[in-house]
């Protein structure tokens, strides 16, 4: 029912321009005229401010609805994409990466940190900005701020797995750890899974108050919980997002019985996982891209030929997603490029329709190609 | 020479900011007003307007020095750094990549594509731009255009290499390929090594024609010439920088004597080369990163064990430069990220006393960091 909503056209030929065109858009200009920036040069920008007015203006379940259809329908063609593990520059207080891939007609990538620390200093733990390019001319179409959109493609993407890996009719959802993402992932099982009620836990109970007070106009039956034990009772699908760097242990193995999907959504770099071995062990696995996972995942505890199974053969049905009631599924997600394409090709999509941006002077572009030089002396001498 | 004027404080130092600052900065805001982005939610931007002012207002020779003593001064440092080749996304029209780097306290990228063909389409063949970030919290600092900065950054590398491996006394340069790179090539050599005379050559003379119009009032001894041959002719330094992605011959073995120096920078892909083998294997070769150049470089024609110098142990002295009148010099050069990183830096420590930047609202940046979900309601609700 989703795919019916994703267009498949890349962001590219939305604002492809023939030379032709450009020479239109260029007018013409004596030489000496000082030279004012060109549409050419000219990069849509999204904002903090106007990636808010998008989510507002479309409503948050209708854009987290219309993303994952976006999500399911790159999984789709996944084959099509350049895949390569992100670009990490770690440090003792985090990591910097770069997330690249194309699909051969348009280029995006995201620039996100994650420092865990960063909260206490009254920081974001993750921030991110990202960008679309047409691969035909390498010029940027899209600059966007990420840090929302990457809540919004995290809960998206968790969703579009659990739709095929949680046990059917799922109701309760434990969501441990309430940090940045936890709302994001409520509303998106609230509105694609049909999830009634949530069963909240986090070492900081502030981090909790601060969920329930933001989920107490959403419908959803909100239980604020003690301990992880108290919060997992019951629920059919778990949701881990903690944010420690380290080898931290959220769930262990004889807290979770049989018939559960387990999201676990935290543990996404070298040395950063959240479940007990012997559960990642007992558990059918899947994951986005196995080369990445096995070092940034949960797996990254278990033999690197451990057998796992990735999400998009199940979405296009070369694998099986839950094959009985009993199944322990775990999602160990880390995060993808590929998801960041979907979401920066979705924003792409909505600047037209909401206006919702602004546009940069990004890339220089004289009226000679060549005459860059020419360009900043005609500028000086304005 | 060159050195005294290189501030060796990271970009992250001029812009630290304490838990005590941000709160600060931010001011107290009752929960239910709509967020305005506090100072953390802002990135200082470059756009290619303010990039022109900023090399107006400090003068192109003089901004060419300064970077140059940049560039020296990480280059000296060159062990202090993450390095990694590119990551690159190749397409049959070009080529889109990213260029990370890091000294430990400030990371750095540039996002550049190069696509041969674009500027017969109108477009630029190289346009850039970058990002500076503080490697404690992830946060950029400094988001700007780099197509400006990347020919000037290049200009001064080739001309920071040239000091080390020039003849001594050199006046006349050849230039063969007057593209966007030449005028700034022209201006650095002119600045910085004190060359008088330029000969240009070009396959297509519009573009010479060009550059010696913007020549025209540089106090440079411009010709322009009808061959490659014709150039070189008593040139002590021929600088190569052609665009097209092929294993070109722009130089034969047979046309370059003793005692010069070839500054190649045209040749930057993995099938683009510039000089034929067996000038390449009977010269010196300099390069910037030796995995990098093996790949991308001229050298990219000799075995993978052909022994080659990086240019940093010429610069901190740990290997010699030119060693002889006669010798035939070669700097290969592809463009590395540190010197991205440089440019980057210079630019970054220029914004206060320019004041050319605007401030953009890119980073997400709540009250309560957790509450990314309650900012965008309370947005919503203004």
């Amino acid at each position: 029912m989703l795919k019916a909503q994703a267009p498949l056209m890349p962001a590219s030929q939305h604002s492809s321009e023939s030379a032709e065109t450009r020479t239109a858009l260029r007018g013409s200009r004596p030489r000496d005229t000082p030279p004012a920036p060109s549409q050419l040069a000219f990069v849509p920008f999204v904002s903090v401010d106007n990636m808010m007015k998008i989510v507002n203006q479309i409503g948050l379940p209708t854009m987290l609805r219309e993303m994952s259809a976006y999500l399911e329908a790159d999984f789709e063609r996944w084959e099509q994409f350049d895949k390569s593990p992100r670009v990490a520059a770690h440090s003792k207080e985090g990591v910097i990466e770069l997330m690249p891939t194309s699909d051969g007609a348009t280029y995006g990538f995201k620039y996100v940190n994650g420092h865990p620390a960063n909260m206490a200093r009254g920081f974001q733990t993750v921030t991110a900005f990202g960008v679309l390019a047409k691969v035909s001319n390498g010029y940027p179409v899209l600059l966007t701020e990420m840090t929302i959109l990457t809540a919004l493609r995290t809960a998206a993407t968790s969703v579009v797995a659990a739709k095929y890996l949680a046990p059917a009719g799922a109701s309760v959802m434990a969501m441990i750890g309430n940090g940045t993402q936890c709302e994001f992932q409520v509303a998106a099982f609230r509105e694609l899974l049909g999830i009634e009620s949530v069963r909240l836990y986090d070492i900081d109970r502030h981090a909790t108050d601060k969920a329930v007070r933001n989920l107490a106009t959403s419908g959803i039956d909100v239980v604020a919980c003690n301990s992880a034990v108290e919060a997992i009772a019951g629920a059919q699908i778990v949701t881990t997002c903690t944010a420690d760097k380290q080898y931290a242990t959220i769930l262990t193995d004889d807290m979770i019985g049989t018939g559960v999907h387990i999201n676990a959504i935290g543990g996404d770099c070298p040395g950063k996982t959240e479940l007990q071995r012997a559960l990642v062990q007992r558990a059918d696995i899947f994951v986005e891209y196995a080369p990445q996972t096995r070092i940034e995942g949960e797996i990254q505890q278990l033999p690197p030929d451990h057998r796992v199974t990735e999400l998009w053969q199940v979405i296009n049905g070369d694998a099986k997603g839950r094959s009985s009631d009993g199944e322990l599924t775990l999602f160990d997600s880390v995060g993808f490029a590929i998801e960041d394409f979907s979401a920066l090709r979705y924003v792409h999509d909505q600047l037209e329709t909401t206006g919702h941006f602004t546009k940069l002077d990004m890339i220089a572009d004289p009226d000679d190609p060549r005459d860059l030089f020419g360009m900043i002396n005609r500028a000086g001498s304005a």
